[in-house]
């Protein structure tokens, strides 16, 4: 399954870049593929490391602030891997055309 | 913690509400505190008991349609418990009168 | 339409009533359908009306943090009124039991 | 502002490339900087640019299907453009190491 999540700090400032990379190191190696966007992280995988993943990402964050909200999008789908990048590639297919990505 | 999730079935039609109560009667047997809206459903307890549920509801539904959308929202905030009914009373505490719901 | 959205401002600590009453209190003068519940706003109309609705709820918090995060989420389905309560109803009716909401 | 938005027509089959094709092109020809990823689109523009991108977005999906259901997340910082790269660039920054992206 394909994931998009996000671990918000609520109350430390508006400067969120270091403790996110904190996060991010984590996901980095965990050996996942990943994906890094502007409004989040996509990680493919089992329901197991994926969510085992999140959970450590959300509790780090946890350490660093008292209030944390993170968002978590399943897409779960009979289906094959290389999805991050195989789901973009259809969509190409579908129009006929290449997109920004 | 509190959380929101949906767990909605692609490809399956339009008409959810018979497979959601599937889903639903998970959570109502869980034993966990829950509320349940029009766009989701609301649980509180600790990160094990809360997405180990939501992964047997996930689940459920994955054995009733091959495409499967899940979506998480967790507020963790250093704090005590009943917040279902308490996030809702602060804020009408703050406004000085009730609101609907 | 149902719609529910929710306007979290980031970085001005982590109680946050008091602003979010103040963006309940546009929902509540509305006029339109709404639900508060512990993760969110829950209002039903349509889409200018609603949008319309969650933008100056926005633009308020805007106001008053640097910083907002909005999540809304939209379900649109050829079908009539009522639906914040009528899709809890359909889903017991499905169970065959009430639920806790 | 950063917006990330998703249109999932509920119904219609689970192979949605086409229609999310056709969806996509609205993106493309809005003249707005985007980036399609295998969970959604994220795009940067003012309130009524980017949520008029997102309503006809929406409205040509329901078009095609009966029920739609569109998830928006707005990020919204008193701050610059080209936010798009910038947000994982400032993560990398901070982490002193470029992710995957």
């Amino acid at each position: 399954m394909i994931v998009e999540f996000s671990v918000v700090p609520i109350g430390r400032g508006e400067a969120l870049a270091g403790l996110v990379a904190r996060v991010l190191d984590l996901v980095d190696k965990s050996g996942l593929p990943y994906q890094l966007t502007a409004m989040g992280t996509i990680v493919e995988g089992e329901w197991e490391e994926v969510l085992g993943l999140i959970r450590r990402c959300h509790e780090t964050m946890r350490g660093q602030a008292s209030r944390v909200d993170t968002h978590i999008t399943i897409d779960d789908r009979a289906k094959t891997d290389d999805r991050i990048k195989g789901k973009v590639r259809e969509v190409e297919d579908a129009l006929g055309r290449e997109l920004k990505k």
